[in-house]
């Protein structure tokens, strides 16, 4: 049963009251994050609600960082293994672009069951026709601005993959649509910049601040003919890629990946003390407490 | 004051229940329409109710036209002057991107008082840094993604312009935060095509099929270099562009404008049978009813 944070109560109800005029819902004006709950913490709990907090300032939002702890470490306290979104909007305004003055930013959150099944789980990817904007601040953030994910992941699904990879406007490549891409080409694990406008995935940081990973565009050439591909994210965790378009990627065979996937798996059960299933069936990940 | 409308009543309060898992809040999974409301009267509103219909099909969102209408027609029944803004969502749905299935669209509507200072009234457009994303269905469509638009106008306020004009990622002209952009030269009055990103404005449709314009794509050196350059909006109408960055246009004093403007006064004046306000101190625009 998904738990709802808001004002300070936690709530089995979805419903509750909501200003109308808040700009999260009538111009897309917020931020949000997800992150993985396991044994009552947030794996990486400082990383995503910094970035939350940064995101927030970065557009402008006047929230308080402690409004954004309170309510991801109430919701967290209850549990898991779970997935918290925690969502950060300017708060309500006038009609119209200009918000008001002093901005009331609006700050809820909920945990929703971890569906468990997509953590490590392989995955395809189609190649999207809509271009990741790296002009736009909002091509790094998580922003409301969701919909380009949402009709790209769509035209995926309906042509028979289960994710979708956006380019961006130059042609390079950016993204999935809930995820960052990595390349692998013997030992080398290659992701694009974030200035080539991707988010800067805390999965992301963990492999190239602890992993060996580097930054550097991609072509979508330099992709299909990697040795194998995977995509990151707070839910996936790092999800190999076995088809990208029409190519072909042995990356559920890669000794790279695999090695990836273990160091995440152990990181988390340091972290959180809570393994998670692993593909493929090696014990360790077997259980999930 | 401003009304709302939901669920089939109208209140004059703000906050009402809402469902928290509404994509449009989460995702900006959601299209809207602005309107003007005069003599109880949408100006051009079945226009306005057939786009946001229609963009709510190409989304994929399973609304009833019926829906739409009796929100908006419920609440310009009230009168105004005002500002009429209905707004369909997906409505809610489970964590993730995939929509529930079926769909319970949610629709929702307000009616703000008109800002009558904006209509036909002259405005300096900064260019933006953030391009305009053509390859995406949302730059053609009044999506609930407007953090670009948000955050332009705010850096052009923050440099001393009234609104931003967006290039697209083609290095073209596309439209300003909040209406289109149209160039005059002579007689010749163009403004670039859907293609380029812009939304089909119901005022942009007026100058095409009532007044003569075309629709040709557009290079920033043609629009400074015109005679004239105008916004279009359903709020502003026709507002004439006296400055975009550091370059200065006498589009106050062309002809062709103030013609433009005065036949739009006539067509709102046919329709709904008011009088609007003209800038430069016409006789017959002194009036609001």
């Amino acid at each position: 049963m998904t738990k709802f944070y808001r004002d300070g109560t936690i709530s089995e109800q979805s419903i509750a009251p909501f200003d109308f005029t808040d700009r999260g819902l009538l111009l897309g004006d917020g931020v949000f994050d997800t992150a993985l709950v396991l044994g009552g913490r947030i794996f990486r709990g400082d990383a995503h609600l910094d970035r939350l907090f940064d995101a927030s300032r970065q557009l402008g939002i006047a929230v308080d960082r402690g409004a954004i702890t309170r309510a991801a470490e109430a919701l967290a306290a209850h549990g898991g293994p779970g997935v918290l979104r925690t969502t950060v909007t300017r708060g309500p305004g006038p009609r119209g672009l200009r918000p008001l003055s002093p901005q009331r930013p609006t700050v809820f959150a909920s945990l929703a069951a971890l569906p468990t099944n997509v953590v490590f789980a392989p995955l395809t990817l189609d190649i999207a026709a809509i271009r990741r904007n790296e002009s736009s601040p909002t091509s790094r953030l998580k922003t409301l601005n969701y919909l380009d994910a949402v009709l790209a992941t769509a035209a995926a699904e309906a042509a028979g993959f289960d994710e979708t990879l956006f380019m961006n406007c130059a042609g390079r490549v950016a993204c999935a649509a809930a995820g960052n891409l990595f390349a692998v080409r013997g030992r080398q694990i290659v992701t694009p910049p974030v200035a080539d406008g991707v988010l800067p995935g805390i999965v992301r940081a963990f492999i190239l601040t602890e992993c060996g990973g580097l930054e550097r565009s991609l072509e979508i050439a330099d992709v299909v003919a990697a040795d194998a591909a995977f995509v990151t994210s707070s839910l996936r965790l790092i999800a190999p890629v076995t088809r990208i378009g029409d190519a072909r990627l042995a990356s559920t065979n890669n000794d790279v990946v695999r090695e990836l996937q273990k160091r995440m798996w152990s990181a988390i059960d340091a972290e959180c003390g809570i393994t998670l299933p692993l593909p493929g069936g090696s014990d360790e990940g077997e259980r999930l407490r």
